[in-house]
C-alpha cells in the first residue's frame, strides 16, 4: 500500500506503530520550498564527510563514496533529474535517502554525529551568508551608478522640500548622493550581518553535542566559516541571523520606497522632474493616454512584504523554549521571499535609475516659484548684524508681501525691501539667487556643487575599497 | 525578435515606443500568482458580458460567443491545456487574450464598459467571499468535534491555571468549551467581513465610471452580491476587505496558537496530560526515543505568517492617494497565503482534535497537587461570616503550612486547621475535594459538569442554527 | 518601616514570607496609567455589590456603605484628592484598599465570588465600549461634513488619478465622497466590534467561576451587556476585543493617513488644489517663507503607531495556554494610546476638513493637461462600432501625437483625427472636454454631478439613520 | 487675549496671519515627552554656540552668555523649576525661548545657522548613544552573572529539550551560557549600531547645510561623534538609527521573552526545576495559594511592545519623501518607551536571575524519566560499526519496549537489549548513564561539564575585554 511504503521511508520511524495522517504530511512537509538550499546542504554534508573520515568515525572509503554521491546528486538536481519526493519531509531527508538508493550503506553513516538540527542551521547560514554577498555586490553596482549620476548633475539645481514645501534650492546630485547615504548604510549593516552570522553551527548535533570525537574546526574552516558557534543548545535554537538580515532588508526595502515615491511623484505632470522611460512604466487597460510609473510604485510598496516576513519572524521566536522546536520550519519562506525580493529590487533599480531622464529645465522653475531663498535673506541680514530670530521675522513678513503680489523675492524691489529693513541694500540680490544660495553652502555635507563633486569622490572610493 | 513579439502583445501598448526592460516583466508580472483568480475572473466577465447584451453594448451574437469562449477558457484551464504567458502580465490579460485568439473580434469588445481596476477589484471580493464560506463551513466541523468532545469530558477534572500555575480545579469539558468560544466569535467576525465585502465594484470602470449605459445591478445581481458600490473612486482603491479578513484570520490563527501551545504543553511528559498519537507527531533523525507534538507546534507558529501578511497589508494601503496605485498588486500573495494557511490548519485541527486522547488519572492527580481549593476553603469561611479579604489571609497561611507539611490542604487535620480560625469545623472537607470544588461552580459559564451540559447543547444549537 | 508596611498593604500576601524586589514593584505596577479604568471600575464594583445583596451574600447595609463608599472616592479622584498607591499595585487595588479604609469592614466583603481577573476584563470592556460610542458619534459629525463638502462640490471638476497620473476628469464632491464610503465602512465595523464585546465576564471569577449563588444576569443588565459570558475561562482570557478595537482602529488610521497623504501632495505648489488655512499649519524655525501642512503630515504618519500597537496585542496572546496569564497587562497602554490617537485624530479631521479651500481653477486646468479624456475617445469609437481593444490602440496613438505637439486632445484638428480613424467625426469634440466626460459617468457610483448629490443624499440618510 | 499671546511666541509665525487651532497645539506640540531630550539638546546647543564664535559668526562674549544662560537652564530642568509650555511645541523651542528671556538679544542668535531639523537630528543621536552605553554596561553586568551561575551549575543535569520533549541530558551550566551566547550577539549588534549612528547631523541646517562659515568637524568633536554626516538632506531625514536600535532591542526583547518561557514553565509544579523567590512573585487577589512568576510573565510580553515600536518606525518612514517631514515627530515615544523597556527588563534579570534557586533533584530526575540517553545508544552501536540509520531503527524498537515496560532504558536487562541487536555488550550500561552521556559530549560547544567550565571562561574573557 501507497501509504505503508511511504511511512517506511520516513528516516525517524523506528518507535512509531501508526502512519502519519494524510493532512499533516502536508501540514508538515517543506520539500517544496526549502528544496532551494540544496547546493548547501550538500556542500555541508560533503564537509561533515571528510571530518568524519579525518576523525576516524568513517573510512576514507566511505568518505569517498558519500562525496561523488552527493555530487551525483547536486548533478540530478541540476539537470532537473531529481525526484523531490513530499513523503521525505524535507531537503536534507531527500537528499540523505536518495545518497543511500546510489551508494548503499555509507550512505546510512553520514548522519553519524549530526542532525537535521545542525544541519539545517549550517545550510540556512550558508544560504544567507550567500545572499549577502550578492547583495553587497550588487549594492556596489547601485551605488556606482549615483555616484556617476550625482557627479553629472552637480550643478542641476531643484528645489530641496522639507514638508513636500519648497524649503531651499538644492543641487540633484546633492539628493542623489542622499540616496546613495542610505544605500551605503544598508551596505554596512548587510556586512555587520554577515559577519555575525559566520559562524559554524555543525557538531552541535541535536542540541548537546555529539559522543563522536568531532573535529568542528575542520568543518568550519572548509565551510568559510570564521569561527565554532561555541554553545550547542544555542547554536541549534538561534535564528538571530535571519532576523537580522530582514531587519537591514526591511530597512534597505524602506529606502527603496522612499526613492520609488520620489520617482512616482517626480513622474506627475504636476512635478515632471523626470522621464522613466518606456521600458520601465506600463499602461492602462482602459485609458489609452497613460504611462504609469508601475516599477516605482511597486518599489514603493514591496518594503510592506518584508516588513511583514520582519515581523512574522520575531513573533515566531518570541516566547521559545531552548532548543529546537519545529515553529522554527516557518523561518524559511519569509527568508526565501525577502531574498528574491531584495534581488529582483536591486535588479530593477539598477536597470532603471542609469535611463531616467531628470529635466532640468522644471526642476528650476519650481526652485524660483518657492521663496526658496528666504532663509539666505535672513542669513544676509544676520550677517549684517540683525539678531537670527529677529532675521527670520522680518523676512517671515517680506514673503508675506511677495506672495501677495505673486512675484518671486528677487522681484521685489529694493526701497520695498528697505521698508522691512533698513539693513538691506542693493547687494542682496546676489544672495536671493538660487546659484548663490546653493554656492553658499559650502561646507562638507553642503549643497554646494563644489562639496556635491568632493562627496561623490569620496562616496566612490569607499566603494572601491570595499 | 522575441521581445518585440511579446511587447506586441500587451493590450496597453499604443503610446509607447520603448518595449518593457527585461528586468521589469517579472518584476511587475503577477500571473505565476494571480491565475489562482480564474474561476472569479471568468464568472465575472461572463456576468459583464450578459449585463453589455442586455444593456445593447453588445449584441446576443457577441454575447454567447464570449460567454462560450470563457467556459471553453475554463475547461482548458482545469485540463491543465491553458498556457500561461508571464508576457501577458496577469489572469486578466492571459485570459483575455486567449479569448481574442478563440472568438476573435467579439473578445475584443469584452473590456468595454470595464477596466482591470474594477475586474479585479471584482474577482478579488468573490475570491475572498468563497474562502470565507469554506472557512464558516470548517469551522462548524471544528466546532462540533469541540462540543462533542466536552460533552464527553464534562465530568474530567483537571488543575485550571492561571499563570500556569494550578488555581482551581475545573473541568476538562469546561476547558474545550472555551477553545470553542474562541471559535464562535471568529465564525461571527468572518460573518460580518463577509457581509461588508458583498457589494460589487463591477461598473466601476477604472475610477470614475463608464460612460456605457452600465446596468450595475444585473451583474451584482448574478455574482451574488448584495448591493452596488455607492462610489467609484472607492471601490477601485479599497482592500478594507482584505485587511479586514486577514486581521480576522489572524485572530483565528491566534487562537490556533493557544491551542497548539496548550497541547505542546500537554504532551510534555511532565505534564502527560494528551496523547495525540503517532498520526499527528513526527520522530528525529538522531533521538530514536522522540515523539514530537510537531502538528501542535507548526500550529503554534502558523499565526507569525498570517500577522506579518496583516502587518503588510496595513503598511501596504499606508498614504496611498486615490485611486488605484500599482502597489495594490501586493495584497494577492499575503492574501493568498493567508487562505492557505488558514484552510490547512482547520484540516488538521478537524483531524487531529477528535483523536487525542486524553489521560484522566494524571489531570486528576494534577490538581489534587496544586492546593486548588484553596479559594473553596476562603469561601467557606466567608459563608462563616469572614470577611472575605481576612479569609484569604488566613487561608494564605494555611497552605504555608500545608506546603512545609508537603501535603494537600484535604490531608491537614482537623484542629491545625482550627488554629487558624475558630469558624472551621468538621464540614470543611466536603468543601477541600476537586468534586466539591467543580459542583460549587453551578452558575451559567462556571465549570460546574451539570453547566458544561447545558453550555454545550447551547453550543450545539447556535452551530445548528449557522 | 517602609518597605514593610508597603508589604503589609498587599491584599494576596498571606502566604509570602519575603517582601517584593525593590525593582519588581515598578516592573509589575500599572496604576500610573490604568488609573482611567477608575469610573468603570467602581461602576462595576457598584453592580457587583447590588447583586451580591439581591442574592443575600451580603446585607442591605453592607451594600449601602460599599455604594457610597465608592461614590465618595470617584469624588475623590474627580478632585483630584485621591492618593495613588504604586506599592498598591493597580487601579482595582487602590481603591479597594481605599474603600476599606473608608468603610472598614464591609469593604473587605466586597471581593467576595469576584477576582481581578474578572474584574479587569469588565473594566476594560466597558472602557472600549465607551470608546466606540464616541468614536461613533465623532465620525458621524466627520461624515456629515464630508457630505456637505460633497454636495458644495459635486460640480468642481479636478483630475481623477492613478498610479499618480491623471486618468479621467472626476468631480471634488465624488472624491469628498469616497472618503465618506471608507469612514462608513469603519462606522460599521466599530459597531460590529461593540455588539461582539458587549457580554459580561463579571462572575468568571479568576477562572472557574464563584462558589457564591451568583446572579451574573443582574450585573449584566445593570452595566448594559446584552449577554452573559457563557464560558468563564475564556470570560477571564480574551482579549480579542481589544485587538478587533485596535484592528477597526488601524484601518480607520490608514484611512486618515490617506486622507492626509493627499492633503499634504495638494498643499504642494505643484499641485496647489487646497489651501489648509494658517491654523492648521506651522511654520520653521530656520525658513521665513515655509507654511507647512504639519496636521496633514502627522495625520499621515499616526497609523503606524495604532499598527503597531495591532502588532503588539497579536504578539502578545500569541501562544497564551488559559487561563489569565500576567501578560495580559501589557493589553493596556497600547489600548489608551490607541484610543488617545484616535480621538484626537477625529477632532483634528473634525475641524479642519470644513475650513479647507479648495482651489477650483487650479483642478480644472490639471484636468484639461492631462489627456484625461482619452478613454471618452475610445469610448465614441466603441460606440461607433470599433471593437474595445482596437479603439484603445488607436487612441493610444492619437495621444502620442498630442505629446508630441504638446497640445490636450480637444486641440487636434478633425483631419489629423481622421488620419487615424475615420469612424471620428465632428461630434467627438463634445466627448473631449471635460464636462462632458464627467456627465457622461451617469449611473450608480459615477462621478456625474447628478450621482454625486443623489449620492450625498443617500449617505446623510445613512447618517441620520444611525 | 491668551491665545493671541501664545501665537506670539511662536518663533516662526512671521507670515502668518490666522492663529493656531486649538485642536492643532494638542495634536503637534510634543513637548510633554520630548522634554526627556534637555540635555542632549543643552549640550548640543552649547557646542554650536561655541562653534559659531570660534569661526566669528557671533562674538566670545555672546558665546559666553549663551552658555552659561544654558547652564542655568539645565539647573532649573534638574531642580523643577522650569515651566514647560505646550504653546512652545518643543524642547528646542521651550529652551530657546527661555534662554532669550535670560539673556536677552544674544539668545536669538543662538539658531543662527542651525535648524530644527539637524537639531533634533543630533539630539536624537546624542539620546540614543547614551541609552546604548548604559544597556552594554547592563548586559556586561547581567553576562557576568550568567557565567558565574553557569560555572557554579557545570555539573548540574537536566533534561535538554526539543519540541518540549526530553531530548539528551545536558547541564544546567551549558543551559546558561545558551543564554549568555544570545546575549552576546546582542551586545555586539548595539555596538555596531553604536559606531554607525555616531556621527554628527549638526550644520546641516534645514536640509541643504549653511550659508554660514561654520566647522561642523568642531562641534562633531565637541560631541564626541567620529565623523561628520556626509550628505545634509539624508542627515535631516535620516531615521535608521532609531530603527536600527529597535531592531536590536527587539532581538533581545525576543531573547528576554524565551528565559520568561522557560522561567515560567520551571516554575510550574509540573516542571518544578526553579523556585524565583517570594520577591520576584506576586499572588493572587482570590486564591491563598496562588505564587505566581509574573515577573517572568511581563519579561515574556514586553517583547511584543517592542516589537510593536519596530512596525511602527518601520511603517512610518515607508514612502517618504526627502527631506525631513512632520511624521517624523512620531518617531519619539516609540524610541522612548524601548529605551525604558529595555532598561526595566535588564534591571529586573539583573536581580531575578542571581537569586534563583535551582532545584537539582528535580532536574536529574526529569532527565532519567525521558528516555534522553536513547541518542548515546545509537552512537554506541555505530561505534560497534551499525550503521548511523539501522542504529537509529533499532533504538526506536527498544525505546518502544522500554515505554511499554515503563522502565528507563537502563533497567532493561542485557539479555532483552541483545535480542534487538548482538553488538549490545555488558558495556553498554555506562553509556546509559546521565553523566556518562554529559561527559561524552566533549568538544568544543558541548555540554560536558569540562566544557562548559572552559566557554565560561572564554565567556567572561569576552566581557572582560569590552
Amino acid at each position: 500500500m501507497a501509504t505503508h511504503n511511504m511511512q517506511n521511508e520516513k528516516l525517524w520511524a523506528g518507535r512509531f506503530e501508526a502512519h502519519t495522517h494524510s493532512t499533516v504530511e502536508t501540514f508538515t512537509a517543506s520539500v517544496h520550498y526549502d528544496r532551494v538550499l540544496y547546493p548547501f546542504d550538500i556542500q555541508a554534508s560533503q564537509a561533515h564527510a571528510r571530518m568524519l573520515a579525518s576523525v576516524g568515525v568513517i573510512s576514507a572509503g566511505e568518505r569517498d563514496e558519500i562525496v561523488s554521491g552527493l555530487d551525483k546528486i547536486r548533478a540530478e538536481i541540476e539537470n532537473g533529474e531529481f525526484n523531490w519526493r513530499a513523503d521525505r519531509e524535507d531537503v536534507h531527508m531527500n537528499i540523505e535517502a536518495r545518497l543511500t538508493e546510489l551508494i548503499g550503506e555509507s550512505g546510512k553513516k553520514l548522519h553519524t554525529g549530526r542532525s537535521r538540527n545542525d544541519q539545517v542551521a549550517t545550510d540556512m547560514r550558508l544560504f544567507v551568508r550567500h545572499a549577502i554577498d550578492q547583495i553587497m555586490q550588487s549594492l556596489n553596482d547601485l551605488q556606482t551608478h549615483l555616484v556617476t549620476m550625482a557627479k553629472r548633475e552637480a550643478d542641476t539645481i531643484m528645489p530641496g522640500f522639507t514638508h513636500m514645501q519648497p524649503a531651499q534650492p538644492v543641487t540633484l546630485g546633492h539628493h542623489l548622493l542622499a540616496w546613495n547615504a542610505m544605500l551605503s548604510r544598508d551596505h554596512d549593516r548587510f556586512a555587520d550581518c554577515r559577519k555575525r552570522l559566520n559562524t559554524s553551527p555543525l557538531g552541535s548535533a541535536a542540541l548537546a553535542g555529539s559522543s563522536f570525537p568531532l573535529d568542528r574546526e575542520i568543518t568550519a574552516s572548509e565551510l568559510g566559516f570564521d569561527s565554532v558557534a561555541d554553545n550547542s543548545l544555542d547554536a541549534v535554537s538561534d535564528r538571530d541571523f535571519v532576523i537580522e538580515f530582514i531587519s537591514c532588508a526591511s530597512i534597505m526595502q524602506m529606502h527603496f520606497s522612499r526613492v520609488g515615491e520620489e520617482l512616482v511623484l517626480w513622474s506627475t505632470p504636476q512635478f515632471d522632474f523626470v522621464d522613466l522611460g518606456d521600458a520601465f512604466c506600463t499602461g492602462s487597460s482602459i485609458m489609452p493616454q497613460k504611462k504609469n510609473p508601475d516599477v516605482a510604485e511597486i518599489m514603493r510598496g514591496k518594503v510592506s512584504r518584508v516588513t511583514g516576513h520582519l515581523m512574522a519572524m520575531l513573533m515566531l521566536m518570541k516566547g521559545q523554549p531552548l532548543a529546537y522546536n519545529r515553529d522554527n520550519q516557518e523561518d524559511k519562506e519569509p527568508l526565501f521571499d525577502t531574498v528574491d525580493t531584495v534581488f529582483a529590487c536591486l535588479a530593477v533599480l539598477n536597470a532603471m535609475l542609469p535611463e531616467a531622464k531628470f529635466k532640468h529645465s522644471n526642476m528650476r522653475d519650481a526652485a524660483i516659484k518657492g521663496y526658496s531663498t528666504a532663509t539666505d535673506l535672513a542669513d544676509y541680514l544676520v550677517r549684517k548684524n540683525v539678531p537670527f530670530r529677529d532675521a527670520h521675522e522680518v523676512v517671515g513678513r517680506i514673503v508675506g508681501l511677495a506672495i501677495s503680489k505673486t512675484k518671486p523675492l528677487s522681484e521685489l524691489p529694493l526701497n520695498e525691501l528697505q521698508a522691512f529693513s533698513k539693513q538691506i541694500e542693493a547687494d542682496v540680490f546676489e544672495v536671493l539667487t538660487l546659484d548663490g544660495s546653493v554656492n553658499a553652502r559650502n561646507h562638507v555635507g553642503g549643497t554646494a556643487p563644489v562639496q556635491v563633486r568632493a562627496a561623490a569622490k569620496r562616496a566612490q572610493q569607499i566603494i572601491n575599497s570595499r
